[in-house]
């Protein structure tokens, strides 16, 4: 339900920044269903913290829920749940611990990214002296940033457009851990397996 | 075989790329060369589909070799499996498993960038404003794109080069993890072994 | 105590060299409360080396101590330290090891950023041919040196400018291998704990 | 002998770039004296040959000498061999495990890095359009390359120089992987040993 919601919030938000030809009452609408999946994921927040009976505690301990509900650009990381649960409808998931790690990653850095590139086009589209007056080059831009490559062909020039392309660049930062990390730890177990089956001696 | 495609395919590319000098009747021999190659490997995968029996399951089973049927540019890749199968032939692997990682990382980069820094030259050669107009450019963009360091006095600027542009990046991704990965599994056998020769007391 | 200093140097040398447009006798009371905070840990640094009659083999051991003593910029990361006694004191530390380990970097990267964005900036503002005519510049190219993405849209140009940035390039790369080595042991924890609830038959 | 021999060649080597103002007499001692270390370590590596009695195999077993041999510019590698040596003269190596591993990677990357920049900035010096008039935009380009940053604002612009410039990025992805591969072991072991001390039931 939630995830319906944020894919919806995610949708309306993408044809809002890019459509720009749309007639008036098309654009009204996607603010509209923006900010229905805002209330919606606002509304649920205050049911879960009431009906918990936490009080301060509640906040502490839903972090990320806080996070996303007063940064609605990260919502789509509930997509990412969402597609979890459904894998796990499904019977057995069918990767293996690194392979969900390595799906789980990239699913969350392109749905990141995607948000990251839209937010960031829709403050610098018409900044003077902006270098990406076209979304492709929003998302070329985010391409370079996620794999710290950063070529600065492409690169934010307002005050608000650079704090999210930080939230970028940290995403990066996150993904390119996750991508060591887990080959590392990968590594080391096909080395553990190995050293298992090979005869002592050798 | 296939492995013997794959190289024609990769030079017949390379030639009808770079060499445009030559007379048309020896680029057409190389498109002759390259389509005879991806043709091979098409019939290569048919035939393997067929005599599996297993219907659409033989897809989702083989992903690596759909991937490289559709995105031929990622061919190179069986030159490493062919490399790999030789080298068993004669005896023994003569490196260590981890020789063994670097090594077909190493040669992997190699293969996937070359080509891709021909793929991405051959769309930007001649685009307006390009920032590689010699193929030595375009290598030179592809070294920093792998390495991450991405400096930005050569980058693609059509949509297609950066389309495949964004695929060398992730390759430098994986370069990077699994370089890092490989030098952090190698420390912590080393360090393993170390604690084990030296006497639990000291 | 010294943490208190810690932070009564920083805040200074920020209005030093951020509030530009203050009257000459701020900025002085500024510079007279860096050199005091200077002073304080020179004299804390004499007394403690007396008291344990060492002599040489004092600096040996406080490599750190004497470190900070001769770059005072460095002086931020006592505010680390002062940050994780008060949260001993709390009782037991609320996060688990990884958790520290990523909290106690992000903060030291936070406060030794910002440290040297400042710096950095100090340098490069009146400099002819500057990038970051604004402190919100110098912090842009911090956050993409840091990460080391790096566009080169912003760069110092001035000599001291440059070796105060190789000193923040160098953070930047500890704070990649601290995101990155936390990351692959968090996992190798996850999965050593999974083998173990997990049936062996399986 | 050889340390002094490769020392002797870095040196003369800097000085030829670099001092530009000497006297013609000058720069020929500094060749003949970077010549005569080249000749001493190819009699050094031919009487070993000789004396190995291996005939090709010698070859394929000493793959670093060779290559040093061929690439002179490697040769501060030896430097480090020699700083192991007289660190084991005296005693113990005071250091643990991980700091000598980062010790070693950090001396070797800053010969290399040296050696890089001397060797780019001899290529680049002259050439129409380059980016580094002086040797110190030479050290600010190696520092930001090293680091994987890769600002863009200074960047080779011959063939020769962005050949060594390739080998210099391979130093920066070796030192990157070193820094994140030593930290995730390190982590890992202490780790282990908290596991150890805390009581199984906790």
């Amino acid at each position: 339900m939630l995830a319906v919601a944020s894919m919806a919030f995610l949708v309306a938000y993408a044809v809002r920044v890019l459509a720009t030809g749309l007639p008036q009452a098309a654009l009204d609408l996607c603010l509209a269903v923006t900010m229905a999946a805002w209330a919606l994921f606002a509304v649920d927040y205050a049911v879960r913290w009431r009906l918990s009976g936490q009080g301060r505690r509640f906040v502490r301990r839903h972090v990320l829920d806080t996070v996303v509900l007063l940064l609605p650009l990260l919502r789509p990381l509930r997509i990412v749940k969402a597609y979890e649960a459904i894998q796990r409808r499904h019977g057995q998931p069918r990767l293996p611990l690194h392979g969900r790690v390595m799906a789980y990653s990239g699913l969350s850095t392109l749905l990141l990214g995607f948000t990251g590139a839209l937010a960031v086009f829709q403050q610098e589209r018409d900044a003077p002296g902006t270098t990406m007056p076209t979304f492709g080059d929003a998302v070329w831009w985010t391409c370079a940033t996620l794999t710290t490559v950063g070529y600065g062909d492409v690169a934010p020039v307002t005050p608000l457009g650079r704090l999210i392309a930080v939230g970028v660049m940290m995403i990066g930062l996150a993904l390119l851990a996750a991508v060591t990390g887990t080959f590392a730890s990968w590594l080391l177990q096909v080395f553990a397996r190995e050293d298992d089956e090979r005869p002592p001696g050798s």
